[in-house]
């Protein structure tokens, strides 16, 4: 590999990725632990059989049907209605953020987020040759609005990334940072809401904001709320030229017709998937209290996962928690850990495993 | 969109797109004219029906069983066998280009193939900032191997696009050419295969000649000769370090699980394809012999299409065509118009309606 006329900022760079384990309790991707239905799964595979009939032929380079199912799921979602040519889906979130920065990026242009934030952000930013800047968060993993005007006024970047809720943190951030960062900057601004259906009663979705704020981009996913992070469906809503600019970058025929076709029969069930993130937020809310009862720190979460801490040697209590079958991440500030809310029973598992760990009895 | 800050090298671009007409004979983008069969589709059903039971989990990353059966396939279909790792796939054969083109091209890094060819390999190397060179090909659309020596002098191109068989002219390119350019040059040389099964008798793979050469690349898909281009699922065979550069560019999970089961479906009927395949040589020899009987110069061709004229005014012809029902694709050098090769009763239709155009008795 060292022979090979590699690009000089990729050598000896190991591809991304979480360790995928053959582990009992998977809680480290903050994946939905609940399968689609089995009346999901058979209309899917009605759906899938009725489109091989022409799947010699290339799929609707626009899927403006897609595109309109998600347009009516987020108008049920956050009352925020959309013309289908606002809203844009490609496979899974991180394709949108690469045209995104293909788009609005690239040689010459800085993107700018706010630390600790999602892992993947600066290897898009490598992909596409944009300059990578952080600018810090509070203790707290919330943004100190006056520090992240004073970045944007110093970086004067190009896109700036707001997670909301944050990865790892889970930490959302308010309508009126979204508001003022886009008047303080030129550049696009990407909330990225992969995990907005997680969020608590009181925190809005910045999708509220797209009426009036032509560079801001909302995108979502339907690997966590959806349960279908095997399908990898991601989408954005923004004005109509952010939209058509993606339009000019996308790959053709990015978007399969089978893909297009499963995300259809999982947004027609969606009300059913509804309740499962119900019972998530809830399962998130009790574990977070629990957490706090033993005397660990948590991080205020709207995702469908918790940052606890703190630990002297996270790595010790992460690979004890392995070690008992349960897989959690190593990831965001040293002495913190994350882990993804499970089913009732798998949560039991990490809190037994937690105790034991740590030594303590419930 | 005037408005918005877009990179300055796509202000005013067009998405890309060939016309998506709704027309009864559509030839004009090379798709094969025969659908998956029944069998294939019902067993596409039932493999994502399993699949969706674990919908909720992120799809195995590196495909291990897709890029095992994909290797299966090749030493089937060319006699050369390589292990899955020297196998990799992507979400249409263009994904792979720009993942190509995002580890060895990019920024101060320069692309080369020989024009005409395929019009997407300018875009790829827009959206990742390469530099684009083209240098000629002969009057009769194959390379001159002094010229390419010549022109890879010249430039030092990091990656060369050799189409084989060319889009849009059906041409393939000789081993002996490929062996010269990867000598000739320290960069990436990329074969791109897409119409391989359609090719003739006496024009071999370019796959037999990986083993000692390991910064050639030969990409495949399953839009063509597998009737798949609705499911998007392209791939390149190379050495095992090409391969692993390739994993460190792509975005994470970029292959569904849905993607992944039912090409692993269509592979294990490539059986049944490879009739087809068969048919659509046939028609294609028949329709250039019957071409040139009706004073036409037809390009030779490998491929499922044929470029065809020449006409002083090439769009009157595809207009007439079109009037009639016969969607074909404007493309090429001027003066010459392709046809992709359909079903016999297309190819019958498109006869009559030709003759019609230009006035002419069977």
């Amino acid at each position: 590999m060292s022979e090979l006329p590699i690009r000089d900022e990729l050598r000896g760079i190991e591809p991304y990725g979480a360790p995928q384990l053959d582990v009992p309790v998977l809680l480290n991707v903050n994946e939905n632990p609940y399968p689609p239905s089995e009346s999901l799964a058979s209309d899917a595979a009605k759906a899938v059989a009725d489109a091989m009939a022409g799947m010699n032929r290339y799929p609707d380079r626009e899927a403006l049907d897609l595109r309109a199912d998600l347009a009516a799921y987020l108008a049920g979602e956050s009352g925020v209605s959309l013309p289908a040519e606002q809203v844009w889906a490609a496979n899974g979130s991180n394709e949108i953020m690469l045209q995104v920065l293909q788009a609005f990026g690239g040689p010459g242009r800085t993107a700018l987020s706010f630390a600790p934030t999602y892992s993947m952000y600066p290897e898009y930013a490598r992909n596409t040759s944009t300059t990578w800047i952080t600018a810090p968060r509070r203790d707290d993993f919330t943004i100190d609005p006056d520090d992240a005007l004073a970045a944007v006024a110093e970086h004067r970047p190009h896109v700036v990334f707001l997670a909301s809720p944050n990865n790892p943190t889970g930490t959302a951030v308010s309508l009126d940072l979204v508001r003022a960062l886009h008047e303080a900057t030129d550049g696009i601004v990407v909330v990225d809401e992969a995990y907005a259906e997680f969020r608590r009663e009181q925190t809005p979705s910045a999708l509220t904001l797209l009426a009036d704020h032509p560079r801001l981009l909302v995108t979502r996913t339907m690997s966590k709320a959806f349960a279908f992070a095997g399908a990898r469906l991601g989408y954005v809503a923004a004005s109509r030229g952010v939209i058509d600019t993606l339009r000019i970058v996308r790959l053709p025929y990015h978007l399969s017709a089978v893909t297009q076709a499963v995300a259809r029969v999982a947004l027609a069930h969606s009300a059913e998937l509804q309740e499962r993130v119900e019972q998530l937020r809830t399962t998130r809310d009790e574990l977070a209290v629990w957490l706090r009862t033993h005397d660990l720190q948590v991080a205020d979460s709207d995702a469908n996962f918790l940052l606890f801490g703190m630990f002297t040697d996270r790595h010790a209590v992460w690979q004890g928690l392995l070690d008992r079958g349960v897989l959690i991440r190593e990831t965001g500030p040293d002495g913190w850990l994350r882990v993804s809310v499970g089913t009732e029973e798998e949560t039991e598992a990490f809190k037994t495993a937690l105790l034991d760990v740590l030594g303590r009895t419930a």
